[in-house]
């Protein structure tokens, strides 16, 4: 076993937007409610953190994959341009086997998309058991920027709270522990990543001139997203706000609440279905190859 | 940059099969025809392979998702049980961003997917623009398992020699550079490592009482992989013998057939369709947060 991770208390708890709180966002984008305040110690927990969920999400995929078990686990990564959803996937999600990671990215919708309900392309995607899931944007983008570019009209993305809540508590009754991130930062901050994004040739490929429209409209970005995060953190599939003006504290925090989640759902590999001293009598005593 | 990574000569000339060699694994599974000699020396290659490989992956990516090119590179693992398929995939392929790995695992095929052609299910799990596809087992077990277990007369699984060819030349015309990899061990190796396979609880789960009934007919599955080998080692689609009876050695073998080929291909990051100093103005002097 990997040695410990370092950290007081719980991450979930310290993160989670609580059901039924009122509309806001609870932390602030440069906060550090729990956990290391420093880049060198964030860096050396997240590595000891990496090696227990690679253990835990091997025993995960042997459960489901072999074992016949049925859970999963989806991580949900929400969060305004340059708040880090990729760069998560790369340094968080990059610690465990890839095969056991299934990872879909969410972009506008084709028009094949557009003709199903909004939950269509999201269920075709949900992880199937024994995985890690990965929602690089997900249907929170129905109640965002869908929402404050008035692409439906209001009576229509006002009823999609409930559907949300409806269709994860579904997912979770099938098995999948959600675990979803809003990666909060501030304006200034993605004024500063846009600007060395810009000043950087082989960054150029991960900008375009929209994504200041919807810097724009920041505030009411904001207003959508304090919505989605009250109206949709249930007991079922709570949101967690991650303050990502520190990119070493996001990845911290979110390799964390996997890790917790991990721990807690306690993934068993299964026995096998032989008597090993048979097994070994046969690969011993009478190898087949003589 | 990271720093180059040591190997005399090209490891894709070291352990390629000549299209139109006589039949016959060319190589040993304890040999070394090229590179490190030992498990140190490998490793830290193996790192810088990995961070070289991360750079380039990430300008496949760009090139492919961002920029509308149509290349994509697709690693088939093929091998006997325990020749060490996942552990390539863990290992090498996740030393990238697993964002951009498309990992498709071909188990014994359901009832459905018998109705299909044999390749059906296979393409439709080829690498998208811009990924570096993994098939972990893949359209070779339709030459493998199936003449050896005679599971469709030979008649069929004669003539599909030539379709596999003509499927990888489609492939590669489609902008697919394939790298096909045999994972080649010996008999002992196998022996050893399922006795530590049955000795270990945790890895239980791996095991199946068929594997010796595969392992009983090794030298038929020998001869099918030497023809599949020589018959199917095309310009388009060339086959390379990996020696895997060190773990280590696998690793760093295939690492450098992956980084080779990157480097070939020369993945191109696209240029933004923006003028910098127009975005870097609307950004800083003309905020629209301010």
């Amino acid at each position: 076993m990997a040695k410990k991770s370092q950290a007081k208390g719980s991450v979930r708890d310290a993160l989670r937007v609580p059901a039924g709180a009122k509309p806001g966002i609870p932390l602030e984008p440069d906060s550090i409610p729990i956990g290391p305040d420093s880049k060198a110690a964030a860096a050396k927990d997240l590595a000891a953190t990496g090696e227990r969920l690679a253990e835990l999400q091997e025993a995960l995929y042997a459960e489901g994959v072999a074992g016949g078990g049925h859970r999963a686990v989806l991580l949900v990564l929400q969060g305004m341009d340059t708040s880090g959803k990729g760069g998560t996937i790369k340094h968080v999600c990059g610690q465990v086997n890839p095969q056991g990671l299934h990872i879909a990215s969410f972009k506008k919708p084709t028009k094949a998309e557009l003709r199903h309900h909004f939950l269509w392309r999201i269920r075709r995607q949900l992880p199937g058991p024994g995985l890690i899931g990965v929602f690089d944007r997900s249907h929170y983008e129905d109640v965002l920027v869908v929402r404050v570019n008035e692409l439906v009209p209001k009576s229509v993305w006002s009823g999609r709270y409930a559907e949300i809540n409806e269709f994860e508590a579904e997912a979770a009754a099938s098995g999948i522990t959600l675990i979803k991130c809003f990666l909060h930062i501030a304006p200034d901050t993605q004024k500063e990543r846009l600007i060395a994004r810009l000043k950087n040739p082989a960054k150029h490929w991960k900008y375009n001139p929209a994504d200041l429209d919807a810097r724009a409209r920041w505030s009411d970005y904001t207003k959508a997203y304090a919505d989605a995060l009250t109206r949709c953190s249930t007991s079922d599939a709570p949101w967690y706000v991650v303050p990502s003006d520190r990119k070493w504290y996001r990845n911290w925090a979110i390799g964390r609440l996997l890790l917790e989640t991990l721990e807690d759902l306690k993934p068993q590999v299964p026995p096998g279905e032989f008597e090993v001293d048979t097994e070994l009598a046969r690969l011993v005593e009478a190898d087949p190859l003589g």
